[in-house]
């Protein structure tokens, strides 16, 4: 009943992505452990901010801080890589991502126009001492040096080490679907930072009582594509997200920030063209593969969560706290 | 797990909430049926333009043609009944809805500004042949007039008579959940008009095949209550409907008109009154209460989408279409 | 300083754009006068639903009665004639139109989807006799069927009849500007339908004390371009209005329902196209024609205002209320 | 015909608050300069975080990377100081401000939520060396600690050291209005960081050619009022700081990010209040003082921007760029 998978059930089936994570584990002392990353997600191979691609968003739920939303949505473009982190690293990871894309990019605040960041976070804090602020601004630089095409590593890794979902440990999942029509035939990959939901909400698995006495927590969600899409219809595909989250239980609760974030591949908008009439194909939104695309964005969203918990592991934080792994790894078939 | 249901799970449960039905049905001839209505919800029992209610809105999919909106998001007040019709009717409910409000309310437009009407739609032209616009202002009236505070009748019925969901008959359906907190204790309703989503999509049921070719429908979600809540947070539990019906098996298709409209009977605004300052009691964003809240929003809209469908009965339209009574008369446990 | 003017300074000047006037005026007693009309703008000579253009929205401020900015702002598309009436007589113009939309196409609500209506509306309480609802449907069709290419009459016509701007006679005006670069060569066209304004906020001309007892008004945009634009281009220009009534006076008052709609005639979306695959050409956002357009609005749209006024004449109204002439021919150097 | 000026026609004439900077400035050698700075703006003297004020933004135009504005709308509420910098400086501005805050607010991020903090940027790199990120978190704390409830320091200073408007020397401006209405006197004040507009757009004078290639630029607009006003509102004043700047001769161009943000001390929200129910007062839409509010906005917009300029000294900058005083003192009559 539902589309078919990738060829890895991953997001970097999509052509292209590439995804890096860079993960800080450090034991401090009793009350303090350092359990945190950064997660970097490239929309291709060349330079985004020479060629950057469409992309659209949605806030689901605004209690978060993701930066970069703003141009997003005025000019419907992404310029920049899309990198996750805690709540508190916002800063020092815009600050290596702007290090690393001034580097790669001469003119940027020279000769041509400064460049869009979009940095997105959920909060660790449960597991983490975030007021450490241990990333630094070298370790956004190293999540995307280390990006590669390969099957993401999920779980509890990159930005996902200190998240916790359900009352699980979550983190780092990803999955993703096909959709077809005739000669055509495109992926949809989706990637979720997961930090959310009550055990007690749960619709994937009869969990039991909640132990842990969680804040809101948050999710992003990145939806990445090969299909033709505007940044209008980009955004339509980042709306269907909520759908995702709340087949596994979320109720989007207050104090979660639900963002996320869709873009295509198919069409390039190039920073230094001269002609001034620019033109891109797209799906016609009565075509049935919008339909389709909607429902491989749910269905990969909702796989993706499950998938953050199921490889993730028992991981101890801060204030000797611990938090498990959930026992769910009988519901991914593969 | 899931939150208690109201004394008759019912949008009625909250109090002062009334809900009025007119049903046309009329076979003119081999081609031709008229199978359409209009639905009524009346925010409290005074004249709702001298004591507006806060409210707010939330567009889940915008292909729909919901009048009202522009004005009841700019200022977080509705200030007339909400109407439900079919999207060929929303001219002449409007027309009968306004000379209604201008018989009971001497100075609109006279001596006061004009009144903002509020009419939601979905397309019942798989059965009724809605070209014929049979739905006349009048309907408007009566609809309003016959409104009562009794359990609100479902299924096939006012403007769900033509309506059909998941393949099967849809329409009208309702639900209630309790929240409860210390000495607070607060009812949510939800009324759908269910028109919306593919069989073999269904969630909450085993349908087999989908044998009508439908076009992909909408749904009208009215979430009522009694918590006092200000606008924005109003607009908040109005964009949990997409979870309610996410949960049904919805992908919020690319030509559903998935409109949500949320409001309080807690506060009241005075349209004459003669203080400048005015003020408002509300739930902390922040309390337990605002996620009970938004759960009672997505469990209401759930079940009053199943209840649309069990309360309908097998309907004959145009051109002699026959659409059934969907077979889950067993899932609501009452 | 300003940018050339179109051929005519009108939003006609725009190939293929039609406007159309019906007039209602009748002293029925010393109390009530009929004062008012319908306008209709048509965005090119074929069948609107079945070549629909791309168009965007601007909610400037909300306390308005605008119907169908929903469907438009989701799907980037006008498929019907933008309609322009008095608040009580929204619903009476969706029908009309929606009538003569069905006579020329069979297949709306049949065999295909339904039709989105846009109608505008300000309120002409102060001189028409709003609460008898003078507009009939027939009128809407009549402006429709009336609409031509020519020079587009200006003042106290069509739905400006009863409008008031500044506390004088305000109604219909519109203007049009050019934007050229290399062999690039567009019109951009306003009209305006002026109800807002307060006589000691005018900025174009040095009135004196204000002495009618107005409401806040509201004032209608209408952005018409043959330059390629997407729909998020189109709804950039529909927000440059603020900037162009604001520099005639305006505050954008509470009860000012000030709303633009923006539509290019260049690419054209066919309903009817089997191809699952769309394209369209536009203007870079970073070439500096978008920065032409943007003024081509502003400038129009502050002329288009005081051409509403220029172009109007003494109006009695309502309980005998008499609207004066603004004594500002000399403003309009033509 | 203007509105009362405040008392120092400053931002700081609301009570409570404070405004500090932090400018820095050294030439390195012929081609680079550093010329740049931070501003902050703390809305009140308590600790923000624990005290929240109510809060609205509008994005006049998004091409900007202000952060912080996701949670602002999905709350209304503002719970930090208000930060300004140059563009590449959002990061370290961050960093600085949650460090200071998290010393002040040892609960942050450990027993309760994490911060949402508010930092807006315009683009200094035609005369600062913006690509060597000279601002540290540091001084993003020491603008914090200097700030003062003086009258503000005005022109190339702070965050607006390196700003452009017009083509002349722009930076910080500043201007308030009073608004009354029987025994009801409130402030609103304006802060703006302007960089900024064409010299051949200027309404404010009668300024000649533009001598410099500017980029498009921006605007940071800060209102502050103790009228009370709830986040619906507070948008609705933000919303008209777009005709403000219209006035003074911008047309909102494309590469422009303005960024309006409002906030109200009139109503606090106590971050650990411990009863459920919440309640503000607020001024009615309605009342004849909300007009006043949108005049007071726009007055103080547009002169602030002026002052900006008045205040402002030829500046030298990178690649020995020398940005000139406009010649307009006599603009200021005081």
């Amino acid at each position: 009943m539902g589309l078919q998978k990738g060829k890895e059930n991953c997001i970097t089936d999509v052509d292209g992505i590439k995804v890096g994570h860079v993960t800080l584990y450090e034991e401090i002392d009793d009350k303090k452990t350092i359990c945190t990353g950064v997660t970097a997600i490239l929309p291709h191979a060349d330079n985004p901010f020479r060629k950057k691609v469409y992309a659209g968003s949605a806030v689901i739920n605004g209690f978060g801080k993701t930066a970069g939303l703003v141009q997003l949505e005025e000019l419907g473009l992404l310029e920049s890589p899309i990198m996750l982190t805690n709540t508190f690293s916002v800063g020092a990871v815009m600050q290596g991502t702007l290090q690393y894309m001034l580097e790669q990019t001469e003119e940027i605040g020279d000769t041509t126009s400064t460049i869009n960041l979009v940095v997105g976070e959920c909060n660790d804090g449960y597991l983490n001492s975030i007021r450490l602020q241990a990333i630094k601004p070298v370790h956004a630089i190293e999540a995307i040096r280390s990006a590669t095409e390969s099957p993401v590593e999920e779980g509890a890794i990159g930005a996902g080490k200190g998240m916790v979902c359900f009352g699980y440990k979550g983190g780092i999942g990803t999955a993703s679907r096909i959709v077809e029509f005739d000669e055509h035939h495109y992926t949809v990959g989706c990637l979720v930072l997961s930090n959310f939901g009550k055990r007690e909400h749960a619709l994937f698995a009869n969990l039991d009582q909640n132990i842990h006495d969680t804040l809101d927590g948050s999710i992003m969600m990145i939806i990445a594509t090969d299909a033709p899409l505007s940044d209008r219809q980009l955004k339509r595909l980042a709306k269907r997200c909520a759908v995702g989250i709340g087949r596994t239980g979320s109720n989007i609760d207050n104090g979660s920030g639900d963002i996320a974030i869709a873009f295509s591949t198919a069409n390039k908008y190039d920073h230094h063209a001269t002609e001034p009439i620019e033109s891109i194909e797209f799906i016609r939104d009565d075509h049935p593969m919008t339909n389709q695309l909607f429902q491989a964005v749910i269905e990969a969203t909702e796989e993706a969560v499950i998938r953050s918990l199921a490889f993730s592991e028992t991981t101890k934080g801060r204030k000797g706290r611990l938090v498990e792994r959930a026992p769910i790894k009988n519901l991914i078939h593969e």
